[in-house]
């Protein structure tokens, strides 16, 4: 699958359809599972184009992508009045609609067994059924993993992949597509990129740009995306096999100069990487969180396998599940309050007791719009790590409205837990 | 800023910079943002486009874009060398870039306060600083939130609006931007249209197609969207102040025929409608959750003034932790086992007797990947309420990944929870 270094890579587009994206009613997370998968595949994916239901909106929007290798298109293939994809593709192809006899049977079946299970009337799916399995003539269907089929098709010249907007949807049935033969034909010139990536955590944007360009910058045939989310900065340094040297030498520069603040060089999230961390240290960990109220373990739970790890957790959201399940002293509550570096402190290591866990980790903030002071204004948050023989806490104000404050809190309070097992002195 | 019934709405476009966002890295949350301000405001955004962060994409994106009335860009304003949005925006409009003294003093106090708290080099700030400060010869600067400052620049007759990638600075220089005296201008011919939301729970996507088409359908000058996410439905009627008259008669049509599966006619989301339900009655709720490990309670939590309502709750995802914790009994776990009905009701009680809460809200179920059998498949949760005199619980088996799993059960939990309050017999 790799080129011979010298033939550029093929190039790809995404198109996103759909009027509930354009409102803002619904966030499109297609296109970004697209991404990763074009990049992996070694294809360049050049733009997203998202357009609305309208006929010559979806029309105007794939003729424009025409001259890229691959285009892709999400959404609309659904049963309603609202999704026109499929007749596009056909219009802008050129070529007639006909319907798909192991689509049309399949789609019978399917909707029999799903009206029966829910008490449904059968015949309230034939209309849409009929819509959904009509095809371009010529075209190579996928077949469905809900109700619509996708569709491969050659749309003058350039390989259409046609996918329904559900992401499970779309995810499953594009690795089917990548197997089609008009799919490899178009792949085989794709030279995927040797990649390193950096995860720096605890310094400035800044900071990073001056390194990158103090170690050398993209001089050397590199091409280097800095891009920051959540307080975590992530440096992915990429180049052609024959560039390997260039990119070698920029991320050990960059290295130097950033230190340990590059807590990771590959791609897991901080959520599996403290996962591994403590499943090879065989250590337990429970969540003590107030204003995040489960952010933690709900991302900690978010990775397979994660139940060797987390036992579970209290959420103390009100000052009496602090006392009561927790053990939070009412001295504690009365005189620090419950935003406070002491009641974190008993907050970790209540949960410890409570559960048993090695590692207890607490979260209490002022997560707003309301309940901010002088003293403890909003954004202000306490994480603390109680392990055996350590105790790390840390006060932080955050910027941003309350989601902001408790995603960043969520992040922090998982590096700081990462910094407790690596690093517990 | 209603416009007279006939004159057509004025358009916008959406460019959003970024090869983070193309290499599938980071997701875009601005254009789903912009959207549904631009909606508001009564702006048709006809499209969003997303390109990479070379000189050329952005320059032909913002081209291409130009025919709308307004434009508006996401990103590419930061220090680091792959920013470059300000000089592409300079050399589509035909101006110079110059330097902008207050910008530049902001930046240079901020960035020596900001090194003074970090303990990090002032002098690493020099470069970036000078690169933010610079603007298009005769636009207008929207003082930053973070480092960046926002432009309005006139490029070639189209209104552009510049603004950063950081959703929480892009949202707060909306907010300035849109009392411009330009932006005024273009908006004085928008029409907000009139909006019916209807949102359902518990029927078929294509049950709610056939609701819509023989309630008469879009035949009257209405525009509706049928959205799904999450198992539930979201349906958008919008017509024009003079069509209001076939806006009522499509909503009442359809209402008719969904009966009781139409849970909320506004945009609340499920959470709030939950809290407000329990808020009026006074009813404090906690959660007990195993396999979606404080998803429930963090969505609880993430809407403002939650603590009303939500008293906390008990991550126990070990079983060491269900007994512990909420006094799930040893012979439930051995008989029926963690995922089951019986189980999925102690949860709740336990919880309930646990924090003093009124209701209880319990999810176990087995999420994946791993620990599927034939009994108890993948997907197979229990959802359960606890309340004073009345006990609801669900089984379900959702599709999809581990994570299309919990957002489900959450889900579910959610509405069970909004059915024991308004429906308690």
């Amino acid at each position: 699958l790799t080129g011979d270094g010298n033939a550029p890579r093929p190039t790809a587009a995404v198109l996103v359809t759909g009027n509930e994206i354009l409102l803002g009613l619904t966030q499109d997370r297609n296109s970004g599972f697209l991404a990763r998968a074009l990049d992996a595949l070694g294809f360049d994916l050049d733009r997203v184009l998202t357009v609305g239901d309208a006929q010559e909106d979806i029309e105007n929007g794939l003729r424009e992508l025409l001259g890229h290798d691959l285009v892709i298109t999400s959404g609309g293939l659904g049963p309603t009045h609202d999704d026109r994809t499929v007749g596009c593709v056909a219009a802008v192809a050129g070529v007639e609609l006909e319907s798909h006899e192991p689509t049309m049977r399949y789609l019978e079946e399917r909707t029999a067994r799903f009206a029966r299970d829910r008490g449904l009337d059968p015949a309230s799916f034939v209309r849409g059924n009929r819509k959904q399995a009509l095809v371009p003539r010529g075209s190579t269907v996928i077949p469905p993993v809900g109700t619509a089929p996708g569709l491969a098709v050659d749309v003058q010249g350039t390989l259409a992949i046609v996918l329904p907007g559900p992401p499970r949807e779309l995810s499953q049935m594009w690795d089917t597509a990548t197997e089609l033969p008009q799919f490899r034909q178009v792949l085989g010139r794709a030279e995927s990129l040797e990649r390193h990536v950096l995860r720096v955590y605890g310094t400035s944007e800044s900071a990073i740009a001056d390194a990158f360009e103090d170690a050398g910058g993209d001089g050397g045939g590199t091409v280097t995306t800095i891009c920051a989310h959540r307080f975590e900065v992530e440096v992915l340094v990429r180049a052609p096999e024959r560039r390997r040297d260039a990119l070698d030498h920029l991320v050990e520069g960059m290295k130097e100069r950033l230190g340990t603040a590059v807590y990771l060089e590959d791609e897991r999230s901080i959520e599996e990487l403290v996962l591994d961390l403590c499943r090879t240290r065989g250590l337990k960990v429970a969540t003590a969180e107030s204003c995040t109220a489960g952010l933690v373990s709900a991302r900690l739970a978010s990775i397979p396998g994660s139940s060797d790890v987390l036992l579970g957790g209290v959420v103390s959201y009100a000052n009496e599940v602090k006392h009561g399940l927790l053990g939070v002293s009412t001295e504690t509550l009365e005189t620090y309050g419950a935003v406070s570096a002491e009641c974190a402190a008993e907050m970790a290591a209540g949960v410890r007791r409570a559960t048993g866990a090695d590692l207890g980790v607490s979260v209490t903030g002022v997560a707003g719009p309301g309940g901010g002071t002088e003293d403890k204004p909003v954004g202000l948050v306490y994480v603390h790590v109680s392990a055996p023989g350590s105790e790390k806490g840390r006060r932080t104000v955050f910027p941003g409205d309350r989601n902001s404050v408790r995603d960043f809190a969520a992040t922090t309070a998982l590096h700081l837990l990462r910094r407790a097992v690596t690093d517990p002195a």
